[in-house]
């Protein structure tokens, strides 16, 4: 970990930093992470900050040019121990990464290159943030020792049969995924730290397996008649440029897209099968919100012989009280999205149904953020033994 | 009726009129509905629309100064036969309506009176868009011979009881809750042709009993665990200065509001228990999106024994095949909210769920025509002896 | 014109009609525009509308698969005279119009055919909303005695250098371009009645030069230093796929773009520079806004010695006093674009500025109405010998 | 300074503190900040942080119900340094805060209290973020030690005789506002080093006199006929509950308002004026934009002879090469809104015009946090003797 640890990148690396606008030459210092230290303005500037000096762990950011890997950039951008030392993005190679994202401008990180020309030398762990299918084949080819976080959907299901089938093509790392952990962190933990690839799960799967599988392995809802009606922002879609997405086809209206189609359904009903010692099969129907950021799972559950909905309360706030992340809300309290915008928090509220028996839980996240890189970054510090929340202190955006 | 199909207004009358742009005073001709006319340049503009000599129901707009007395408006400016004779808005009396809605002052429209100085002697039917609560004492107060389209609550609820239980107080006006009719035009058209008083329903119950009642009464589906999960544009909400509904508050962020507790539960459940001849208990959850006009409710049942999802749809399209504003779309294509707006379409759909023996069905109106305002007009039109399209030919606004 | 005057389109034809939903067999009947007539329920549903058999023009839509045509199609649905009866767009050939924008669905028309394969025998005049560039070739195509209302960029410049200029490539039809008429309506309602081929004008050059030639041609205003700070929705970029147009990327923000290299620079300094005798150069400066349909152009002019903002007013007033979709409001009263959303309406208003000799006007449209699909209909009416606002009185959709 | 330095505060204290969730009484450790001490999980969440004990300056926010109180919170949730101790919101006084903004509900903070039941003797520095008027009797009633930061419009103005006109009411503490230091922290940053109290600027004037100040003071540009076109979006318009400001009468549309007679004018006038030693006049139009965060200014400017937009660009990046909140981009890229949102920083760049001679400047920031609460923290920063940028390292939100 030599180039991070000693200080300045050679100069043969520098000239790869490209700043969106121009400084004086004086003052590029070309450094990891040097930007905020090498501007001061009459002594004042000098952040309290833990020094790039003790940023050893070098972070390659595979298809960075997503909202993913946009994300991850952000949120690593007040981590103290984590330094990108490599971006890969085959259709941007070469670009500076404030030309594709400019509202990351300020950060100097590495070109992108090709993930070919990648040089994983310089690197400890990688963010994966590239689509499903090609993932396996890429992460089969990294280096062994590096640590991975995988945001594709490529090592969520652990049956390769299921993959083939929801994916339309045959696995092709199937000792990976059996290697691969899955990656949420409030329950999985333990499996989490001493993992080497995790799976990252995904948006809905996320929003949706928080509040039940604690329930359901406490054996507080039948496994019947799980209804699950999830609203999703638009950048869940990613950033690619279809029609569909456009802000004159998304603005000022809602659809229903993917019913029972949707590829999370897998992932969920792996999960609480998982949970439940037997195979549950789930109602999931996504919407499409008018909005960037946000996702709500509004569930539809009956209950447990002689259960309430205050035993499946205080079994949540029981469950994650512990936790930073997870919260349960005051009774009566409604989550709303915009409340989690931009933070990896995930609020979680259970309400009485109208119809005797039954319970609605309701499940907001920003799909970005826990559903997504903010997550992952979760992961990854407990993977390299930092505390979990280290760089994700990030308050929600409102308004 | 002589005010209007003898031609211009009493001078008098015509002072009330104030233009919300200057125009010379020899083009000033005081009539109701002159300014089309009034503007020819050069013979050209003598747009082809039936005389105003024909426009001989004359109409009062209660509660003028909404979302849905301006939907009114904007809807009857095309009408042939309905011309506003009179208009109130108690905080806004002496205003011109143009003022209040600004995107309607092309109109020449009688300026706002308070209710109390309102003179019905030159009104035929009047739509009353005035709150829950105090409108069912102002309908008992107008002359008999008024036909009414009520906007509002007070009307709905056959149970005057089960009013009372919902909205807090006694009703005022128990016969007259006798005498009304619900106005859900396509299934109750006769008793509408022949009603004085039309209660016209809810956005939510108009989206949720189009579908369901015709299932229910044919005994395709069960009656138990009827789950709405329902999705609504701001507009819904009023005018009203809340700080719950700034842009500020509701833009980019969704959530659910008034679980198990909108006041549309009863009205719903009064619907289809009607249907079923039994009293039948729906889940309701509505939620708020960051968009002006749509809903959209998703509702999850359970299929009786044997049925199946295209027996559902067949119903469903012989329920509605000879309708123009209720649509079945074709298989697999999902109804968007986005293609409704500004028009009196409902369009429906039914999926088939992953869980074996339950259905999802898809409704989508926009909440401030099909939902308030046009499914009105098609009454009133339907009660003066009209088409009940007549007036309700707007395609939707997209994108 | 037998094929519509003499009723059902021979079956051959029918079969391309494909409907959005499904109809019983006996309730197709086939023809242009049957829908609304063929779903009378218990004969209430005769909308009053002239017959079909009075719709004696066909129209053709080149193009239809794009904001513009759709537009076009909506505005049509009431028209008493025009009938589509031939779309074309490459890329969309043999679809239905239907499963491009499901929002016309209603609408009965015939399938999207192929440019190459579109038979223009039954055609009286078409609407071309194809891109720049290749727009030239296939009008210079187009049998000769077809009416032509073209929506792109190419017949608008009268210099042909100007064009090549500004478009990069050389004029491929210099003899139509001569004959092109500019179909600023309210300023060339005369050149317009008597052409073959209209050049509809570009959405920013209309919302400028409806308040800039009158002043200017008046001597009332200066010529230098003409600063245009304009903004538009995002439907002007039409509907094609682009990351930069993505809702993701638009919401809730702002940005300039084009600066000083807009297209529409020409098009506004030669309307300008006609009326005035003399080259003029303004400052034209678009912004991206996150909404789907309007612009608003903010204009700030000094006056010429001795005027004051009243001239400006009153002259503006004398010149639209008389039209019915450009209107001067009232002074004081600031034009938003949200109330001309949908609709022909121009609103204009002048404000003194803080600068003596100043002043600041204020020009708002809906981009895809009076800024193309809606002034091009003006202007076929016109040609056509109908009264200009036939099938174009709709109100503004708000909120 | 005992009460934050020595731990836990008395439980008489800790009873204010209420949580929006329920946690077991154990953890309930009563301190500022504890809340993310207090909840470790298996040794995991330790975010490695300045410790609390660290944290000794005890900060005050005034009207913290409003959006500018919120996001002083916001940012304060990172600052190693500040801690809350008071909060005062007169019509919330008693509630939580995170009953008010449920978006900071993790925070643990002192439940607001009306101002004049505020104690002071445990605060150190306050934010006030009240409305102006009443905002120079409170400061003039505050502790003399304690440092202030104003961010309403009350000492903005050094001439007290232009407050009264443009505010309508004589200054109630003319020698608290000679001593006000204007709070532009890139131009003032010496005297605000020094101040007692800062007046922190408006959110226009912040993105009007960063670019025009230095270039006025180099005599880079005209003084006669600057002309600004400034966009903003609505949280500038505070929380109030005004029906111009409900989501369906902003969202998808845009209007001009307070056109030449907007309060940011003379502050604007004053800050340009003082540079150019002559009284400037300028055009000045805001609009607003359907969106909750950012601004743009552009800025239509006449150079001085002989100088060229390279002119005004280079002396523009030499003013601010070492700032680390004020960016001019790269030659010829355009500043989005979008980039800059939820961040403190200010981007700029300037245009030719296509008139010679004219210049086009454009400059863009978040309104809440470099037009508000984010300069005001940058300034307490500095008058406290921190690096100005401790707190402030949010990377901007997007998408």
């Amino acid at each position: 970990m030599a180039a991070i640890s000693t200080g300045p990148i050679p100069s043969s690396t520098c000239q790869r930093f490209k700043l969106p606008w121009p400084r004086r030459s004086h003052s590029l210092k070309c450094s990891v992470r040097a930007s905020l230290a090498s501007t001061p303005l009459k002594a004042k500037n000098q952040q309290l900050k833990i020094g790039d000096s003790e940023k050893t762990v070098r972070i390659g950011v595979l298809g960075a040019s997503g909202y993913t890997g946009a994300e991850i950039v952000r949120l690593l951008a007040n981590h103290p121990y984590f330094a990108i030392t490599v971006m890969t993005a085959d259709g941007k190679a070469g670009q500076p990464f404030g030309s594709v994202f400019p509202h990351l401008n300020t950060q100097e990180l590495p070109n992108m290159v090709a993930i070919k020309d990648a040089d994983f030398s310089d690197v400890d762990a990688v963010f994966c943030c590239l689509p499903h299918g090609t993932t396996q084949e890429i992460i089969k080819g990294l280096p062994e020792q590096l640590k991975v976080v995988d945001l594709s959907a490529d090592f969520r299901l652990k049956n390769i049969a299921e993959y083939e089938e929801w994916y339309g093509q045959p696995h092709k790392a199937p000792k990976l995924q059996e290697e691969a952990v899955y990656g949420l962190t409030e329950i999985y933990r333990e499996e989490i730290e001493n993992a080497r690839l995790v799976a990252n799960p995904g948006c809905y799967p996320t929003s949706i397996q928080l509040p039940l599988m604690p329930l359901i392995e406490a054996g507080l809802i039948e496994l019947r008649n799980i209804i699950i009606d999830a609203k999703s922002g638009v950048s869940g879609a990613g950033r690619g440029a279809k029609e569909a997405n456009l802000y004159t086809e998304i603005a000022e209206g809602i659809h229903s897209y993917g019913i029972t189609k949707h590829r999370h359904v897998p992932e969920i009903e792996q999960g609480l099968s998982g949970v439940a010692n037997s195979k549950v099969t789930v109602s999931f129907t996504p919407h499409l919100m008018p909005m960037s950021r946000g996702m709500q799972s509004t569930i539809y559950v009956k209950m447990a012989t002689g259960v309430t909905t205050d035993d499946l309360y205080h079994h949540l706030i029981a469950t994650y009280e512990n936790e930073e992340f997870v919260k349960v809300l005051e009774k009566g309290v409604v989550p709303h999205t915009r409340h989690v915008r931009g933070s990896n928090y995930c609020l979680l509220n259970v309400f009485e149904d109208r119809i005797q028996g039954r319970a609605i839980i309701i499940s907001v996240i920003d799909n970005l953020v826990k559903g997504a890189s903010g997550q992952a970054l979760q992961n990854l510090n407990l993977m390299m033994g930092f505390p979990e929340n280290t760089g994700l202190d990030y308050q929600p955006l409102f308004p």
